[in-house]
């Protein structure tokens, strides 16, 4: 008795980890691919990987396509998911992978996206700290649009955040510098992504706070309970296809000790089945959380700098986006938030 | 009429990149190569591509084999130096690649390397800006025994001096954060280092201002001018066997403009051959100065965040290493200080 | 109302596979690890992605440990399985991942491993044709030892036998080249498989008819209906983690057409579950296997060379071992083939 | 007084390396450098590890600016070398890296190339066996129009001429695998050349006969005293930027040894400087010949198959493009035919 499923936007590297994600779901079914540049081709032709799918072929992105399944996922490049939600029932649950959603203020949408605001659907983070002690899973709950947070923007609110609701960090001297896999910089046929422009190197990127994951993350630690977030941000390509590997610091406020740093994080995080605090001296690396939904996270002191150093890897495809979709869902449809999702990562 | 070298330590990373590099000095000539534990072999049997170097076997490490030669390059695990050049004249030029000699401080010395310090040798950045206006390249003039920096000491150093010889930067507020090459952490075999464990991860270590470079770092920038310096300081090795990427972020002292940023790091560089600044909202990548002495080194302003990034990239075992050292010798031999260094890197 | 089951040599890359795997296993359940090394310390500070097994905790491998499972899994280095299988009850379920068990002839066993030979168990290969038209899978029916097939050995035999086993290749003529990731050398701590060393390089090794898979290729070729095998092997490391890509070539028998040839291999492979052959002019690639227990294969006709190219793509440490490991363990205990393997790759 | 070079097609990988190895060589000056999609722009900004050549703006590839130069490179893709040449005078030497001049056969290049055939050129491999013994070093001297050869063409002709010209091998049953790095592929945006679909895997491509390079070799192997070739050739696209690692293989003729075989080699490139044969029992690896205009060799004899093992190392780039146009332009210009042409490779 499973719920229909169709992924729009099937060929970009977020709908095939959707797809590899969801044939292996138990309560959800992939009925319908849809692949602008590739409709009417044997799915397996633009994914290889994905051989239990083997019998679906991608079909145009249209609403006759698309209507009539329970839920619909979208792996859109922006700008193209409000036209579609608009076109499909309300009862639809609809999760966009894009980042037309996310943001709340139309101004900061319209400075580092340079369009109308699409407007707001709840944002699919289960595990964001508020302000009030709740969990913005609350908001998931029956909600039937969801806006799947940027990977970036859940490597970075992961690691920080429960230093901001703690007091324990000032967020207004963050830094973060990511170790990021190509694969996060999409599909596209670009000489800059070429393999042998990355292999063997490491190039920065959205220097100097361009990225547009920084209002994302600045609205998330508001949240959080942070009242100004000052934030410097700067993601490097390095040669991994997956992985995220966040080094967020900031000024420690007060004089905790690790220990007591440590635990801030460990019990923010207690309930949370994706979410690991690593021990003490030990922090994480990408590796681990390949192919999976977990996000690791170490985070230390650095008590002649001052500052605290918090550390969060995650597969940029997996939790970093169809994790994150397919975990939304889940809470949305009153499913096992866990269904169909990993903890375990493909290592070595 | 070349002068007569000898390299110890000839086994490892760096010793193989300096004996590649001096393969091409033309006024020097490599006529002994040293090696613990492969004394008695070939040298193209333990670096294979040194073909040029094809009539060379390994000595044992010994005063009666390293004497009588014009120049000696030592590439030994820290603790060795001090006494192979004790035994060797003074008119000997003896250029350490290793950690024994950099630091002025025995104090600090010995709270990050648990022994007692061997005392300090000129030090081989001759880039390096002394808070009288000069350049350290002046007191490795004449030197007969030289300390070569640490790899990661010279890139987050080269970033960042010009932005604290000017006052533009506060260095009580640094953080950087290091895209790190497998082969800066040596050719000891070590689980951790495996291929299996490093490819496609990203992977920290040395976290939490635990790191020997740190005292290096720190006093460098006090030669530039800091008066006190506070630095969260995080290595991640990366899935490349050569190349540092640092990004190094400052609270911006001033109001300066970025124009006004990049004019003062163009400035400080513009009579240095091996620095280069690039142009306005470029940033380096590895690719582009592997095999070379070049730093490359692109400075931007984060308006919103009240900070100036600085990113620079070097190849860790070329101006990390081997190449600084023959920079350093090349000064103190009264060569031209470009002999044998190679400016462009290998790309792709 | 699961079956127990125990790992043993937990700490290397087979085990940290086998225990990926089982961890999803509806029907087995991990209740003891045992690794040497590492006894006493928890799982996850050797394997830190396997977050699901945090609970358990390394012992030493012993028969008390080992005793009183339904299932063991060894995952030791050659010739500790026969010792441990003998201690253990036949009622057990023992499945080697080692090579001590692989081979017929106790001559060839001595020839390349250097030790009398520990006697055969069942090969778990269980596509494996077999000269009368039947599966090895029947073989494997009720068994209580199982000997896990090398990763290369399946990669060439899953390759080449469909064509031998319908007389359209000539088993005299074979050659294949295999392009490896470096896990299959495991995890021991070798100077020629650090990352430095393997990163951006293709490096040959056990060139020239010396590999030990080499007599267990043979044997499953002439299970397969060849009455002679001579055979070319050359195993190249390449920078991956995972994955192997064996190119086979073998001339061409008769004037089968490129068609004929391909619908021998679909018709080999129509019913098995792991193993896929590609379309006409399509070939594998090791990314779209990773983390799976699936089989590509592509097949093509070089008709100037006389050769019938056949390539073949597999995961060495799923299909290659964990995943064969599993698979056959489903049919010795009567389960369903396919549980808890995963049919789809980790792609990107 | 260094003659006046220009390269035309500088933004492609192989104008990259040309410009690379040409900015050191001691007597020859760029001047001029032409990239069509990039003209009027510095050169640094496509190659921007070209620091040494920073004065230097690409410009359109026209008559008049390319002429009046003493040596003009091509790398340009096929079809576009005749056109330029025939504009520039006699006198000038025009040393093309592309496909057009290669083949003495214009009813093959058709067949591979679907055009018609523009002429030939004097083959710029001067290591080439001839079957009169000589070499085609004496066909560069003085020449005035180069084809420079493809980079697996080299990689195989050098592996197995020696093994042909001595009777050794039977060039019937060749078979050639080649892990190859992704610049071998071309600079241009493709899909299926990104990071994230290369990283972590192994490629097969131009399988079964069709690769361009097939009627190269065999021309090549006849000029060495083949009179028939049939050569089954497979290249795989491995996560590496650079590097050729061919794996040939053949049926041993008559009974020598393999020291006997061995010998075959080390006398046939005994006056190359360019050409290493390894040691007995020791095999090639690409990462030493990185960067290098070195070709390492190793050969063995498989007594069980019956066949001869073979297996090159060298570098796309370096010999197998830019290296071997400066090494036949030197020849042709009646230099030292070393001049500007690293032997050691950059490792690790």
């Amino acid at each position: 008795m499973s719920l229909s499923v169709a992924v729009a936007g099937a060929s970009g590297y977020a709908g095939g980890e959707l797809l590899r994600l969801l044939a292996q779901h138990p309560e959800l079914e992939v009925r319908t691919v849809t692949a602008h540049a590739n409709a009417g081709q044997p799915l397996v032709s633009v994914h290889p990987n994905l051989r239990s799918l083997a019998t679906l072929t991608s079909q145009e992105t249209t609403r006759e396509v698309l209507a009539g399944h329970d839920v619909v996922f979208l792996a859109l490049p922006h700008g193209h998911s409000a036209g579609i939600a608009a076109e499909l029932p309300d009862e639809t649950l609809v999760v966009d992978a894009g980042a037309d959603h996310r943001l709340l203020d139309a101004a900061e949408w319209t400075r580092y996206y340079g369009t109308e605001h699409a407007g707001t659907w709840p944002y699919g983070m289960p595990e964001l700290m508020l302000a009030d002690g709740g969990r913005q899973r609350r908001e998931l709950r029956a909600a039937r649009r969801i806006a799947v947070p940027g990977c970036n923007a859940t490597a970075v609110t992961l690691a920080a955040a429960p230093g901001i609701a703690a007091g324990l960090i000032d967020p207004t001297g963050l830094t973060s510098a990511l170790a990021v896999g190509s694969s996060g910089a999409g599909r596209g046929a670009k000489t800059h992504l070429l393999a042998s422009e990355l292999t063997g190197s490491a190039t920065p990127y959205g220097v100097g706070g361009t990225h547009r994951h920084l209002p994302e993350i600045a609205q998330n630690l508001r949240m959080v309970g942070a009242t100004e977030v000052r934030h410097s941000f700067t993601p490097v390509l390095v040669p991994m296809s997956r992985g995220i590997l966040a080094t967020v610091t900031a000024p420690l406020v007060g004089d905790a000790s690790a220990d007591e740093l440590r635990g801030a994080w460990l019990s923010a995080y207690a309930d949370e089945r994706f979410v690991h605090v690593l021990p003490a001296g030990h922090y994480p690396r990408t590796a681990d959380v390949i192919g999976s939904n977990s996000v690791h996270i170490g985070v230390g002191l650095d008590q002649d700098a001052g500052r605290v150093v918090m550390i969060a890897a995650l597969d940029n495809l997996g939790k970093g986006t169809a994790g994150a979709a397919i975990q939304s869902a889940n809470i949305a449809l009153g499913l096992d938030e866990q269904l169909g999702l990993p903890i375990d990562g493909v290592a070595p």
